[in-house]
């Protein structure tokens, strides 16, 4: 369907009572989207199938046909996301502080949904479920765009959606799937009824949005991780390390892209990296000092910045642990990076001055993760500087709201001295 | 000084070296601006006089020359606010949550700066120091746009911020004052240092720069605030809060502008509105329900959606709470809502749906303020639905960083089995 402005204020109206719905009705529509997947399992199957043999005849390439595919053992997964989705607490309703103005003048900061959120995916399908589901326990509308070769698939997810939690109880309108692409044009520019889009997609495409819209974005830009192997590492822990962040999956943002070693270290650590990596089929491109140490291709400036998602890898040896900060700093993406070191206050250091979502020590850049952080599910990773840095999980869908109880109080008897505020915290919940 | 990329560069830099200095250097520093201000209070108020001087020359507004106007007075306030923000705990470094992910493995959600903030203000001066120092405090650095009118002011309290703060051990480039109207364009385009900007104008000024930028904005649009009397209310509460929500200050942005009264009780309500407005010369614009009660003029649609600022007021008679509830979600701008009624289901019900920053219960709209809501000190009043809701205070000026600390865990190693995640909560603070 085409976005129109009357399906953004359906939306927008559905979301104001979705803010107020309690728990147990959330869960339940959680519940009924389970079994209905269940139940209509085949035909899901039969629209993924119908849609696989369309992206095969546009020659769609393989990566992206393996993305697309939505078979038993995937809607198994997704069923176990729903599953643990309903385990989770209710971000909805939580008492931020609580402070006591005056005698019978209580101030409230409490979580709420954030209101319409704007979603646009790619070709996995199983996105569809896992982003909406997040939406509704967070109690927020949801517009979707997905990839148009995963229309018949995306069709019957939502359709599913929308009926069960229908049933449920939940307001009509809370979920809208759109497939045009020109839809994605029409959602930047509802301002007025759209208060946050998370786009899944290129680096390019997140910067096109934040260009064309007035609305908020979370954005997860690529990520260039780093690994510094300080002179006070652990040489074991930092070649296992190093193997884990780069190749334990090379098709993700949380890889490794370039390790920088302390030269006081290099010649007995070099040697052992390439041995490794040549075993395990890593491409490593050096710097000159690198390649004064072991036999490897040169790198050049634009590998610094560069997001291979491959069996790549670029190598620089620093001089100390503030050239490689400055390094990270530079050409990193403020994502993930870590430092192998023993000595402590290099480790403070490092993970305060590097300015990134993600700082690590004597660990894998690879756990960084919704899942492996044990938020429970994953809205996305975001590389912003404001709202929810990092994997973000059901608390980047929501805000806050100020509650303030009163018993007929006015400003005008504190401004004359009349009555002065006690500013008091208080250690309680919200409730009337 | 006009903005290069230099001095954003300088500024960035800045912003990394502040981000790990600790309280009592940042407290330090804040001393020093206090002495500093208090010492050069006389060269101060020559250089407003001087703004001033040419102000009038040029014939402006006498209401913007107040507002230029910087005396002992003032002064006075603004030392005192330095105060209380050494008084303030850091907001950096807050441990906000902490979850072993196995034996060895921990994850902890760390507070700290935002980077490099732009603050575009128009001419009180006062509101220099204290962005300035809110800044200081929180770890970032500042890029300050002043207004032309209060070009000597502006100058001499960033020379004296600047040189205070380099005294007490903070980083060179942290404040940098710009003075063209084109650096505001050329803020917008640095969204590779810039990290958040925070304008204080116009409605139409905040939507240029949500249109021109791709860094974000932490805005504040105009303040159409409501109130909705009951027919529950304690009358009494209604008519006071009413006269003290529109009249105590006028001019400001949680004044309420429009008050929606339950027509089972305008009879009884308005008469007693109408009287004790006439006694404040306040002007009545009522809907054709009002104006069969009382003898006012009549609103029009677009006097629904004004921000009058002035002895001015809307008033409509609505069926019940929901259309109370509809009214203002649709016509308000998501700042401060207030409900006067002693039914309780009423006040829930208005406090979950009104889709506001702030939501009041049997008290005044003007209580709607970061200094009355003991945030000790206001960046401002944000109706974002992100990152930071109604009055701001340090927190806003804050995100945070995960910090995740290991003895060698690879990820291969949950992956395969061989160990399992424990994702368990712990009660503890970040500590090296």
């Amino acid at each position: 369907m085409a976005l129109t402005e009357e399906m953004a204020i359906q939306a927008k109206n559905a979301s104001i009572k979705l803010s107020a719905i309690p728990l147990e009705i959330k869960n339940k529509a959680l519940y009924e989207i389970y079994k209905s997947i269940k139940t209509r399992t085949s035909e899901i199957i039969l629209a993924n199938k119908k849609d696989i043999g369309i992206s095969e005849k546009n020659n769609l390439a393989s990566p992206l046909i393996k993305r697309l595919r939505l078979d038993e053992n995937k809607i198994n997964e997704v069923l176990n996301g729903i599953k643990s989705l309903i385990d989770l607490e209710d971000p909805v309703g939580i008492t931020i502080s609580a402070t006591e103005l005056d005698k019978g003048l209580e101030l409230y900061k409490v979580s709420c949904p954030i209101g319409v959120i704007g979603v646009i995916f790619e070709s996995r399908p199983d996105a569809l479920v896992q982003i909406a589901t997040l939406c509704l326990k967070s109690g927020n509308s949801v517009l979707l765009k997905g990839g148009s070769e995963a229309a018949n698939t995306n069709l019957i997810l939502s359709d599913i959606i929308a009926k069960s939690t229908n049933i449920a109880g939940i307001p009509d309108g809370w979920i809208q799937l759109l497939e045009s692409r020109s839809d994605v044009n029409e959602m930047l520019k509802m301002d007025e009824y759209i208060d946050l889009i998370i786009p899944r997609g290129s680096n390019e495409f997140v910067k096109y949005i934040m260009d064309n819209s007035r609305i908020a974005v979370l954005g997860h830009a690529e990520g260039i991780c780093h690994l510094y192997i300080d002179d006070a590492a652990d040489l074991d822990i930092a070649v296992s390390v190093s193997l884990d962040s780069k190749a334990q999956y090379v098709a993700v943002c949380n890889a490794v892209e370039t390790i920088l070693v302390n030269e006081d270290i290099a010649d007995s650590f070099l040697p052992r990296l390439n041995e490794i990596f040549l075993k395990n089929h890593i491409e490593i491109r050096g710097c000159k000092k690198t390649q004064k140490l072991i036999n490897v291709k040169s790198a050049t400036e634009e590998d610094w910045s560069k997001e291979y998602l491959d069996y790549i890898i670029s190598v620089k040896v620093v001089t100390n642990i503030e050239e490689a900060i400055n390094h990270i700093n530079n050409y990193g993406s403020k994502h993930t990076d870590g430092i192998i070191t023993k000595n402590k206050n290099n480790a403070i250091k490092f993970m305060n001055l590097v300015d990134s979502a993600n700082v690590l020590l004597n660990c894998s850049t690879r756990f960084s993760d919704g899942f492996r952080y044990g938020l429970g599910a994953e809205v996305g990773i975001s590389t912003n500087k404001i709202h929810a840095r990092g994997p973000v999980g059901l608390e980047g869908l929501v805000i806050y709201k100020w509650k303030l109880i009163g018993s007929g109080q006015i400003v005008g008897d504190y401004s004359s001295g009349k009555t002065k505020f006690t500013h008091r915290k208080l250690n309680k919940k919200f409730k009337l």
